[in-house]
């Protein structure tokens, strides 16, 4: 069956993405024991639940050949120390790529491949980032705004997010004394991810 | 062989895309007997040869699994009554889908299936475009400046350009009295593109 081709209009500046066929959010609940912090963020559930992030897609055939797309919003924020993230996956396929195109706001991308090589790189708007085969990935928001970037990745490349919520990266992200910087994960065991 | 992430920088005004493997030029000369009007072809080229647009990219695995990635200015202009466009292509692997983002400027994506089934669509700043399997396509700039747009596709889908060389698509886009429209291209013969 011959697919017709569509258009959809993206909002840089909001992350909008319309018209899309899902729009997913992760609020902290949806995310529990993912971020090292582990007593703020029982304090932060006790009042509120609060949205960290949330990305819109269009419903495409997961099947070689095809691309999919995704219009991702991380909310500016921390639990403890740790900045707001995404949960992070490998691919299904794991030789799938991705390419992630900053949009606005700032933050950063966290990769690591199943032997625990770990790699990080700096995104802001018109910055693209190629995410090659067999590197997981997360994005983070380091800004005080929220962090929009947009996604490419094949059709049938699927997600596999149990590894990353069993142990998370070799390292977080973490504000301290008004500095960003990468710390090791504690909970993080080599070898453990897959 | 693990290949590491690495970033590039998109200037969204000017469609730079740094740091790049390679910049394809392409000039009049270099699109012969595309444009309909091939008596304003040879006048034009009597005294220069203009350049219609550039893309650059950067070089990866053709294989499944990665992805493409180009950055494509087409300039404002045309010959005769019809607009500066790309050379159009299908993909040697058919079943393969691409995304085409809107970044500066404004055009028109044409688009035709082996079958002589033809769909266009407006591009504009933040409006992408999926063009499914099977779709041969060709961009447009419609405008009075250059025409920005990113795009990513499959890594091993290759490109087809013999038979949009042949016979062109369809439908050329013109302008006529200061209106732009679609008109039936007279070269065309339905069945004869593959």
């Amino acid at each position: 069956m011959l697919m017709n081709p569509f258009l959809m209009n993206i909002d840089f500046k909001s992350g909008d993405l319309k018209p899309n066929d899902r729009t997913n959010i992760r609020k902290l609940s949806n995310m529990k024991g993912m971020f090292l912090d582990t007593e703020s963020e029982r304090r932060i559930l006790e009042s509120g639940d609060p949205l960290i992030y949330s990305f819109s897609e269009k419903v495409l055939p997961e099947e070689p050949g095809h691309l999919q797309i995704a219009m991702t919003s991380i909310n500016p924020g921390k639990v403890g120390q740790e900045y707001y993230m995404t949960k992070g996956h490998y691919h299904k396929l794991a030789h799938t790529s991705e390419v992630y195109l900053g949009l606005e706001g700032r933050g950063c991308l966290l990769m690591q491949t199943g032997d625990g090589i770990f790699a990080s790189l700096d995104i802001r708007p018109g910055v693209l980032a190629y995410i090659p085969p067999f590197w997981g990935h997360r994005m983070v928001n380091t800004g005080n705004t929220p962090f929009i970037f947009f996604a490419v990745y094949p059709g049938d490349a699927g997600h596999n997010y149990g590894d990353i919520e069993k142990t998370g990266f070799a390292k977080i992200l973490v504000e301290r004394n008004g500095e960003t910087f990468l710390a090791n994960n504690p909970r993080w065991k080599k070898g453990s991810s897959f």
